[in-house]
This record gives structure tokens, C-alpha cells and sequence, in this order.
């Protein structure tokens, strides 16, 4: 049994301070659910990404409380974590539970509230993403951890904060034509390289922002899309999953994501794709090097070379191998919950035509959503309808 | 492709405040691989149930975190977060990944640690399985919510006080024989009673008590056990998942759960059993009414009868329908995390026919987990191996 996309939908991600988790995932659903005939009451399961409702919002418990706030209220609902990739992983668990025959019609969603909360207290939140004892106790915070890697990387390849800079740069670009972005205004190299330093060598510029938004999609069984004659939007063709040490001291190099790897790896096996074959790319650039160093584990660049993309415009919308063509997390924004699902709603327009920044003849695109600093790691490849 | 449940264990269900997730999950998983010859590097994926680690131990992030400390680094790893369900929901997570083919070995854990933190931050964590804004914010706590429940039931069905005390006599006392129980001592109808007000007319002995604990599941799918010849403990025959409203107020009636209703009913479908073809029970006993509550939504009493079962001697170890052999939540404790993932290590002891509390020729096992006040639940049918 194979899973289909039949709708998808995402808020704009943005700082909603005003709004409320349910409110932000009612949002996305109702009009993912506009896309197809199907109604919230026929589906089986619904699989909620959040990773700080109960920090920000004191509300855990997410899966049949949003469950029933899109009128679901029976579902089979649940929420999955797996920190900045939990919208990652709630895809690859509602492919699951189609697969295995549990459920024949999924809602798989994410959302993040962050904006509501002081910066110092989003920023507690987002530390319990790293190992508290390992990490955090030590004073490690994520800008930290981006910058060390960041720097060996340098250090190892001969990279430089331009270089960097370059990502950032094609993604706030992108961002522009995308009315579903955080940011809307281009920017220029200088401007990057300009910016407030946050944790050297990383500037302002190379950091994704605090996001608020909702990302849905609306999932079926090919069986149950050729019973109703469903009209479909994409397909999944493969998907993997792997994890590493949660802390950067337990890792063997610091640049490079051997989760990511693996779960592109076991993707591509599971889609029977080659890196060579995919047209478009969203990838988890929390920070710039975290692109960097995703090109290069999902097998489009070799070890040191990733800064190529960016630079060369080779990642550009009308490169060799478009990557983050949404803005990616640095132009779109990060609602941490919802990321991974937004990736998946940014390539399925993609792959029927109708984006912002639309590529030409895209007919396999692949989605890489990363929690912590690549602790766990989820590649989605998905295939025209 | 069927799920086989390979090996178990559990550590004791206690307060272990020196302690923290990672030992007692460490403790536990390890444990169960010494049931088996596989190792923690077979593991394809790893399933974590756990509701408070961000609240408690400012730790969110736990399926890569804890599969790296079992020896599982490169697996498949996700929390799954459902309430006091999240264990329940992890099995059945872990169930899906088998039947669709994700994983051949499966790692299917869930902890908690709550007492190293003062009970009033407890409450407040516990609160976030509830509604925040219907609920918390309105100033009902979970003992209201199930003294409101038990008022109403009384009142429908002319239960009394003693009636919800047998139930936690009898599991207080089943949990005098269980090593894994975090209360050891036999308790009289009179001591439940004249026991301190909580919530009237619910008492300290109507309700299960804070616990840390740890319990892992070793699960592989029927093809992988017979090509590898290995020994195993029991098989999934079914499961079912159900949501409702998480606000009371938003529920039909609050004597019934009818979550728990299709949760079962999905669950006997899929295991094609009925329900007087089990043999031993264990359910989500949170407060002596839940018990109640449960074993009528699961079929084997009608509505306001389920009181039978303790005052008659029915669900008694020895009697027709034995229920929580285990000690259950009121007697064998609750660490939230972690109860869902016990129920099915003290059912496959049972079906092994090596529990504490031995039922005679039990061959077909459920478990009953519920999250929040029966607004998650889940259902799983187990048989011999």
C-alpha cells in the first residue's frame, strides 16, 4: 500500500503572537482539507509535529486536542517529537500507519507558537533539542553548536563566511516571492556579512528566525485514492530516518551528518531513486552551514564542496539542483513543529506546477528535515501524482 | 507482516529521585535485551513514550537521546507523546512500523521521572494533558475531573464509595506480589476509606501515585523471528487507537468513555477476538472509577455495572475476568511515560505463564491506556507466542 498526497496546505509563517497553537493548525487543515472532497470526519489518524507546546502554551497533549479542533474529534491521534524534526518524522509515521494498513486517510500536521514567549524563555525551549547534561549545562546553546561546526568546517575546506553568506542570500531571495514567508525583503551579500554577529563565525543573516505558523497534509492510500477517484497531488515514493549522538562531543567529525546519510540513503533504496534523478530539494538550513552540510550528506555534493551550491548558483531556483526554493528555514521560517510538514507542502506545489518560485519539469523532489544539531534526521522522496 | 514481542522487562515502579530518564530507560532496555540474543545495534527503530521529560528534566529530544544510550545510536528514533497514553500509543507506533515493513526490530520503550520535582510542579505537568484553557485555566485539576466523573457515575447508577474502594484494595493487594510495584502493603476497604480527601468523593486511595520507572518492549516482525529461529515471548493480535475531546465539558456524557468504546472495538476487529475470549486485563486504572469506567467501555460489563467486578470478586486474580494482576496504576504505580509499555511487559509474563500473579491458562492478553480523561486511548490485544 502506497501513500498519497490528495491536498496540502500551510499558514504564512510568521510571528502570530495573537494566535494560538489550535488556531494556527485549524488554519492549515481547513484549507488542506478545501483541496480535496474528503472531510476532517473521514479521517482515520491524525499525527501532530510539535516539539514546545508544553514550554510555551502549558499544553501537551496535542493530538486529540487538534485532532477535534479540525472536527476529527475520533481519529486515532498522537503527537510526535523528535525536536526541529518532528514534522519530519510525523510524515514518515502517517506513511507508516498508511502502509502497514492502519489507517487509509491520514491528517499529518504541524505547528509551533513561539512568539508569544520572551526570546530567553524560546530559547530554554529550543535547548531541551540538545542534551541537557551533556550540552546545555555546559552553556552550549544552538547558535553554539552551528558555530563550532561552522568553524571546523572552515578550518577543514578552506571555507569563508562568504561563502556562508551565499546561502542566506539565495534563500531570503527565494523568500521574496513566497507569500507564505517570514521575510520578503532581499538581501545582499554585504548585508549578511554585516549583520550582528551571534556566535562567531555565524552572523544574524546565517540563523533562521522564531517562527509561528501551521503546515497540513492530507494523506490517503493509493488503494483508497483509485476507490474514490481521487483527484491526488503527489505521491511518496520512499522515505528514511536515522539518528546520531545528541551531543557534538560524541561525534566522530563535526562536519559531517551521518544521519542524514543514512536516512537518504535508506530513502533512496525505499523510492528506487539516485541523487542524480531528483529535480528539487528542501533542506533543514536552521543555519547556513546546516545546508552545507546537507547537500553534501544527501549525496548531491562531495565533502567540502557543498559551499559550491550557493555560490556558483547551482542551488539557485533555475540551477543544476534547486535547493530551498520555499526560502528554506533562513527566508520561510522555522515553526519548529511544522517545518518538516511545510517542506512537504513547499514540494508537492512543486511538483504540480504551481509554485512561487516554480521549477521547470520538477518530477522528483526530496524533503531533509534535521532536529538538534543531526541527532535525528528524516528524508522524504516524493513523485508526481 | 505480523509484530512478535521478542523479550521484556521493566525496572520497579518507585521514586527514584537520584535517578534520571536515561538510567531507568537504560535500565529497562537493557534488561529486555538480555531476554533475547539480538543486540541494540539490530534495532531498526526505536519507539520512546514519554509525556514530561522537557517539564521535568528540561530534556525533549528523547528518541535519539535515549537510543544512543541503549546502543541504539543509528536507529529510526521518535518520541511519542500522548498523555498518560503516550505508552499505549508507542506500541501501537511500534506495531505499524513492523506491518509496514520500516523496521524488522523495534525498541518499544517508555520512562518517567517525576519525583524529583515538588509536587506542585508535578501537578502543573500533569495539568498539561488536560485542556489549558477549558480546563487548567478554569482551576480543575485531574482529581476534580475524576471526582466529577465518579459524582456523576454514583449518582446514574447508585454506586457508592465502598464500591470504588474494592477496586483499589484489589489492586493494592495484587501489587504486594509483584516486585516491579511501587506499593507493597495490603490495604482494607477501611483504610481506603477513611484515607484523606482529594476530591470528593474520590480519596488518597482512589488514585495512583507519583512513580519513575522505566519499561521496554522488544518487538521484531514474524518473518524476521522465523528466519532467525528466535525464541519469542508473545504476538500482537491487534490494536486500536480512538481520541475524543480533551475538555470534559465538550463530552457527551462523562460516565462513558467512548474512545476506550472504538478503541476496543477496532482492536477485537483487528485480533478477531471477542471480548469473552480474554483471559487477563490490564487497564488504565488512574483513579478507582477509570477501572470502572474501563471495563465497561472494553464490553465486559454493561453500563453501571462494571462496580461488579471488584465488589464481586470478579476481577480478582482468580475470579472470571482478572484485572490489573499487575497492581495495576494504583498499586504498581504510574510513571506516565512508561505505563502503557508495562501493561504489555506484565501481560506477556502473564501469557508466558511466569507473573507474580499467575492467571491459569491465560492465552489472550488486552491492555487499556488512556490519556487524559479518556481523551487518547489505545487497546491492545496480545496472544501467545
Amino acid at each position: 500500500m502506497g501513500a498519497i498526497i490528495a491536498s496540502v496546505a500551510s499558514t504564512k509563517y510568521d510571528q502570530h503572537p495573537e494566535s494560538s497553537s489550535r488556531e494556527l493548525f485549524g488554519e492549515a487543515a481547513a484549507e488542506a482539507f478545501e483541496g480535496t472532497p474528503l472531510f476532517p470526519g473521514d479521517v482515520d489518524a491524525v499525527y501532530v509535529g510539535n516539539f514546545m507546546g508544553d514550554l510555551i502554551e502549558d499544553q501537551g497533549h496535542m493530538g486529540p486536542l487538534l485532532a477535534d479542533h479540525v472536527g476529527a474529534r475520533e481519529a486515532a491521534s498522537v503527537r510526535i517529537e523528535s525536536a526541529c524534526a518532528s514534522g519530519g518524522a510525523t510524515i514518515r509515521q502517517a506513511v507508516s500507519a498508511i502502509e502497514s494498513g492502519a489507517a487509509d486517510v491520514v491528517l499529518a500536521g504541524g505547528v509551533e507558537l513561539m512568539s508569544v514567549a520572551d526570546i530567553e524563555h524560546v530559547t530554554d525551549a529550543l535547548a531541551n533539542a540538545a542534551d541537557d547534561v551533556y550540552e546545555n549545562e555546559q552553556g552550549l546553546t544552538f547558535p553554539g553548536i552551528y558555530a563550532l561546526m561552522a568553524r571546523r568546517y572552515m578550518h577543514e575546506f578552506d571555507a569563508t563566511n562568504g561563502d556562508l553568506a551565499a546561502v542566506s542570500v539565495k534563500n531570503h531571495n527565494n523568500a521574496v516571492e513566497n507569500p507564505l514567508a517570514q521575510f520578503q525583503e532581499e538581501l545582499t551579500t554585504e548585508e549578511v556579512l554585516e549583520s550582528k554577529p551571534i556566535a562567531t563565525p555565524l552572523v544574524l543573516y546565517d540563523a533562521c528566525p522564531v517562527s509561528d505558523g501551521a503546515s497540513a497534509v492530507v494523506m490517503v492510500s493509493d488503494e483508497f485514492a483509485a476507490e474514490n477517484d481521487l483527484d491526488t497531488s503527489a505521491s511518496v515514493l520512499g522515505t528514511g530516518q536515522s539518528s546520531d549522538a545528541v551531543a557534538l562531543q560524541d561525534r566522530a567529525s563535526i562536519t559531517r551528518t551521518p544521519a542524514a546519510e543514512r536516512a537518504a540513503r535508506a530513502a533512496y533504496r525505499d523510492a528506487d531513486v539516485t541523487p542524480d534523478e531528483v529535480d528539487v530539494v528542501e533542506v533543514h538550513d536552521c543555519f547556513t552551514i546546516a545546508e552545507v552540510l546537507a547537500i553534501e550528506a544527501l549525496g548531491f555534493y562531495e565533502r567540502g564542496e557543498g559551499t559550491r551550491g550557493a555560490v556558483e548558483g547551482e542551488t539557485a531556483v533555475d540551477g543544476t539542483l534547486p535547493v530551498n526554493t520555499s526560502g528554506g528555514l533562513l527566508g520561510k521560517g522555522h515553526p519548529v513543529g511544522a517545518t518538516g510538514i511545510g517542506q512537504v507542502v513547499e514540494l508537492t506545489k512543486q511538483l504540480e506546477g504551481r509554485h512561487p518560485n516554480q521549477v521547470d519539469d520538477a518530477e522528483i523532489a526530496l524533503a531533509h528535515n534535521v532536529g538538534g544539531s543531526g541527532a535525528s534526521t528524516t528524508v522524504t522522496v516524493l513523485g508526481g501524482a
